[in-house]
């Protein structure tokens, strides 16, 4: 890659945590439940062959304030305290304490500087389970496994045969190993690891232990090592505790820095290994009282440590063959950087919970720096990477939505008659561990036309294709009979948005909420503009409902609902007919499905991939049904595209009427065009598309999915960006 | 107050929590556990009644980004995403996305503006249990009732007597009445109360109960009212919630602002009552595992909230009561003030826990902006407080400290010589919730001479004072049974470090611990200059070694050991001379009881306060002995005060040599002033004290300690302030 100084979203499965790292300063470190990276100041670096006492480290850390060499000797205003830092930390303007000290550091002993390596002497891999980084005699290894979580449904034979499955896949932490190359120096050389906490409401802490020694902050984040050989302390500075020896300052306790320091032999190459490790305990929503899966099997931080610096081995030999999986499917360079970087943040962005009061497991799915909790239009889009992972998730996402986020609405005609809905789901379940009210998402909003309003129709279909992708891939007949009343009411949901009178209908929808009161729906793409965001008539929209009625069609006739399966296949039937009534000369189909709207999409084809997944397309006798819709769709596709739907750089553009595009959507067309229309992969595209993720405007956010013309703009840190799983299927 | 916009620490007793307003700006809010003040938003206001539609508001909150109108009609860019808000929301540059927001704000549909109140018009009361503001037609009232904690080795049978007299003392809440005086108007009016949390990890959130309404953040605070007439939400704004109608967007979850709404009819005065609630589960504690009482007797937030609205009158009239007896002592208005701000600055800082381990409640005072927990200088100088208040806390320090937090040291005279030590008391037990491990504190360092040097002697000092006024204060004999061993170890230990060889001590300490290697120990004084922060042959130590022999004397004697009482009274006695022999011509004795010591201190008058509160000057043959000294340091204290112990404001300065003066210091010395020396009060001392913390420089930092010739030089936002309470003994 052209630039390695991206940050990664390095996380454990369902901790909503990460060890962030790669874009230059403190701009990673250790969160949990954030926002965005910790911006910590992370200390990772080796002792100089040349010059003993002179440090190198990667450059994850401030170095506007270090660099500088500090002082051998202690002045008179060391001994009795520096005023002016004093005054600086503790003054009455805007700034106020924050920090753990009460006078400035102790004057250290000898000098010590840090200098972060070169930038060309820096070689960084990222592997969607690994990523490491070399420079000089150093190797920084971290290690992202992503086990199986269990399927909560499994019977006790199951669990029986593997009885800590469910400890080893939700322990929340990942694992590094440091090496340091000392094979070439004949003096011992000191290595570290380390970081500068940021928690607004606990103090940094050493930790020195019978099993494990290392450094944290509170009861929250720490980073662990098993090797007793190792010294850990705190200081107000990494130089302070790399100037000579420590043994003196072992117990301070007042440091805002921790750092593990190591030491290798002369000619000694010799590795450590590390657990970053996270742990939030006790109840952590409020409207709905949840608490991590992983609180019932470690008590503790440093119970997570221990236990998973036992079986370091187990989760290595996991992430190198997940990697191993990957590099045998032969993706280009820029797909497995893209793919590895939405992976990791995918995994960032995930809870694994248990729902208190129903003693249940439950699976969240946090929106990037939105913090929004499964958002509906999310999951449909993730479910392509969690069928392969944790089917079990996307059932969990179905029933939370189907158990308590619907609701009944009317409906109204774009002339206001009023007449009856049906059953909608809400955009989400909350945001950052607020649950909403049983019912309602955190975002909609009555009286709105673009951002806010409700997306009824949208997200109805959405709960229809997962749980059509879930039934078939899963297999899954008690779920869907579980769910029978359910589909049922999807379908007259569906039928009920298309048109009050049974005869008029087209398979489109023609009539928004009454939920939005004076407004109007809208889809997924609520910023980008008009011709997607608009729901009355979108044609992105009709192909998702093409694809529904499908869906319904199929699981209707495996509830052994014939009747209704043939209506939903009825609507599919006319859905597809006036989709391909309003195609133009230029083979190009409007955005609205409204005389005379000029506004051309690439996103009109999204729907196409979920009869693909569901396998629809194996059988004959759907495919020469639809062809005509798919050769009309394969058309439109390769006009738009041509057509002005594609940036300056070659990257894709999903509306022609917008310079806002997001990656994740436009990796759902590129699987489209190579697996459906047979398009060779557009390598020029997907050279634009990584050159957006590692513009150094971006890459501070890990994996961000909008951009404007490639600058990010809005959806940062952010997990939709699996749909990249696509390109494996 | 010539200045009526600076920060008071409103705080429940024990909660490490604090609702801090007063400075402008946000610079206060909700906060717990924090170093600082929180730096929220809040908003506090009214409606116009000349120009209903259009807001007042107190100063609180950052008018910088607001005041400004928000327009009626919304434009393309707000219903299709405002791009340039979105850019900088989530941009890749230092600033990282935190908000909760996915698209800029809703557009609102009317205009609404809030205009801060002006200075001239705003009149404010503070009283150590209540603060008022007063506006238009604003009253804001806070309550900060601090009802005594019962002693948990009660009996069974008084526990039966007041059965909730532990959680009513200990609920996490403050208390608000706000009222709007809308009797001169004839159209309703509203009132808004809110606030921005800046909690990292989770969302703002609208409770709307069946019992209380209100608006929090996460799990860990809001504020609520049982008034069911009120509206709650949240927006991006405060002034979006003001712009009309709300009902539609109630539900709404992503603002980041959330306020109470509430109207008042035309005509009516109207008031309405909240408790500020603070909440942290479970342990939060590491090196020992805690948790706060209070989560014995609530469940969570809201029933906190419940509790404390129900039972409102009691906690006004308990702040009432306080104040109303505070008054009664007629202190100056300055000192008023200054203690207001002093009593509400340590209940900020106050934890009573429970250690879960050994199930038994403990009591913190975290130091400040440092948080060091139960720094033992510091408690030597808040017991005066906490004897009138809560004894037992003093007694739980005590048992703190001797029952973990000491250690065994050798002693090693100037010139290197060891021999043994004996018991000392660790400086802290640890910071931030983060306890040190077993006999070390987190500050003390080996090889230093100043800051973070220990401070053996000076520690077991504090640790003797402690013990001698709880003893005589609480009159619980059978504690000073249980510490019997301690007992008879400190004064070993205080004999040690006067000399290994019996017959050439002379009551003042001359040897250094070995645990400094080769720095030498320091004072409480660690930051101020040599004069006050060297221990060895210091006479501010060594005035409060005479008083810790005194007080042995006392206790060994109540223990039956006459002989060992009679060596303390002994080694008092010998200080006294030893103090006297240094006396100079002009009255002055050195800083430093060495031949040629030129420095001048106040703080040698120090150590006099705990005879006198244990009662021993009650005792005429104990005056006798010693009104020798106490009238030398009665002539030192005036000539010194007069020759350059004062700063050109007439401010008192407690080295000559510094301008590194500490105000909970000078209280203590005030007291010996006016109490033992019989001199007049200083009003233009107090005037020039309370001048600085009302600085605007000082004043966002509530009570703090440390000022440099006016100006803070550190120990911001700090409890030691109530020394203060001696003006009322």
């Amino acid at each position: 890659m052209p630039n390695i100084f991206y940050n990664s979203h390095h996380s454990p499965v369902g901790a909503f945590a990460s060890f962030t790292l790669g874009f230059k300063g403190a701009s990673g470190g250790l969160g949990i439940e954030l926002a965005g990276p910790a911006c910590q100041n992370v200390y990772i670096g080796i002792e100089s062959a040349a010059a003993p006492g002179q440090f190198f480290a990667l450059p994850f850390y401030d170095a506007g304030e270090r660099g500088r060499s500090v002082e051998a000797e202690p002045t008179a205003q060391d001994v009795w305290g520096d005023s002016d830092r004093a005054v600086a930390d503790a003054d009455g303007g805007g700034e106020h304490p924050r920090g753990q000290r009460r006078q400035p550091g102790p004057a250290p002993q000898k000098a010590a500087t840090i200098t972060p390596f070169a930038d060309g002497d820096i070689a960084r891999e990222t592997t969607p389970a690994c990523d490491v980084w070399r420079a000089g005699g150093l190797e920084f290894r971290i290690y992202t496994p992503s086990l199986s979580l269990p399927d909560p449904s499994r019977s006790a034979e199951q669990v029986a045969q593997d009885p800590s499955a469910l400890k080893d896949a939700a322990i929340p932490a990942v694992f590094v190993e440091i090496t340091l190359d000392n094979t070439g120096c004949a003096s011992p050389r000191k290595a570290f690891f380390g970081y500068e906490g940021n928690d607004p409401y606990s103090a940094m802490r050493r930790v020195a232990g019978e099993r494990v020694n290392g450094v944290g902050q509170g009861r929250v984040t720490g980073i662990f090592t098993d090797d007793m050989d190792v010294a850990c302390a705190l200081a107000f500075s990494a130089e302070e505790l790399l100037a000579g020896d420590i043994s003196d300052r072992l117990p301070f306790g007042l440091g805002t820095t921790g750092l593990v320091l190591m030491s290798a032999n002369p000619r000694e190459r010799r590795t450590w290994r590390f657990a970053v490790c996270f742990y939030r305990a006790g109840v952590v929503t409020c409207g709905k009282e949840a608490y991590y899966q992983y609180t019932r099997h470690f008590k503790s931080i440093e119970e997570v440590a221990e236990y998973g610096l036992k079986r370091f081995e187990l989760y290595r030999d996991v992430a190198l063959d997940f990697d191993r999986m990957v590099a045998e499917s032969g993706l280009s360079g820029e797909r497995l950087f893209m793919f590895s970087q939405a992976v990791k943040s995918y995994y960032g962005s995930t809870q694994l919970l248990v729902e208190a009061k129903a003693n249940t497991p439950i699976w969240v799915v946090s929106e990037g720096a939105y913090r929004m909790m499964n958002t509906l239009d999310l999951a449909v889009d993730q479910l392509f990477f969690e069928m392969l992972k944790n089917p079990w998730t996307v059932r969990s996402v179905l029933d939370q939505y189907a158990g308590g986020y619907y609701y009944f609405d009317d409906v109204k005609s774009a002339s206001g008659e009023k007449s009856a809905g049906g059953i909608g789901f809400a955009h989400d379940m909350g945001v950052a561990n607020a649950f909403s009210p049983p019912g309602r998402s955190s975002y909609e909003l009555r009286g709105k036309r673009g951002c806010y309003s409700y997306m009824t129709q949208e997200q109805l279909v959405n709960w229809i294709l997962c749980a059509g992708v879930y039934f078939e891939g899963a297999r899954d007949s008690a779920w869907l009979e579980r769910r029978r009343q359910t589909i049922e009411q999807c379908l007259t949901s569906m039928l009920n948005r298309d048109g009050a009178d049974g005869a008029r209908r087209d398979g489109v929808m023609d009539l928004d909420s009454c939920k939005t009161g004076g407004g109007a729906e809208i889809t997924t793409y609520d910023n980008v503009d008009t011709a997607l965001g608009r729901a009355r008539r979108s044609s992105y929209l009709a192909v998702k409902c093409w694809a529904a009625y499908l869906a319904l069609s199929k699981m209707l006739g495996a509830l052994g609902m014939g009747k209704q399966a043939d209506v939903a296949s009825g609507q599919a039937d006319r859905c597809a007919d006036t989709v391909l009534k309003y195609r133009r000369g230029d083979g190009t189909i409007p955005a609205l499905l409204e005389e005379g709207n000029a506004a051309v999409t690439l996103s009109i084809v999204d729907g196409l991939v979920f009869p693909v997944v569901m396998g629809l397309f194996e059988d004959a006798q759907t495919v020469d049904k639809h062809c005509a819709l798919v050769a009309a769709l394969k058309r439109h596709f390769e006009a738009a595209l041509e057509g002005g739907c594609r940036f300056a750089d070659g990257g894709w553009k999903m509306s022609k009427t917008s310079d806002n595009s997001w990656l994740s959507k436009t990796f759902l067309c590129q699987f489209i065009s190579e697996k459906i229309f047979r398009h060779a992969p557009d390598a020029e595209a997907d050279k634009a598309h990584a050159s957006w993720l590692l513009d150094p405007n971006n890459a501070a956010n890990a994996f961000s999915d909008q951009m404007r013309a490639g600058k990010i703009c809005g959806s940062a840190y952010y997990p939709r960006g699996v749909t990249s799983v696509l390109w494996l299927y």
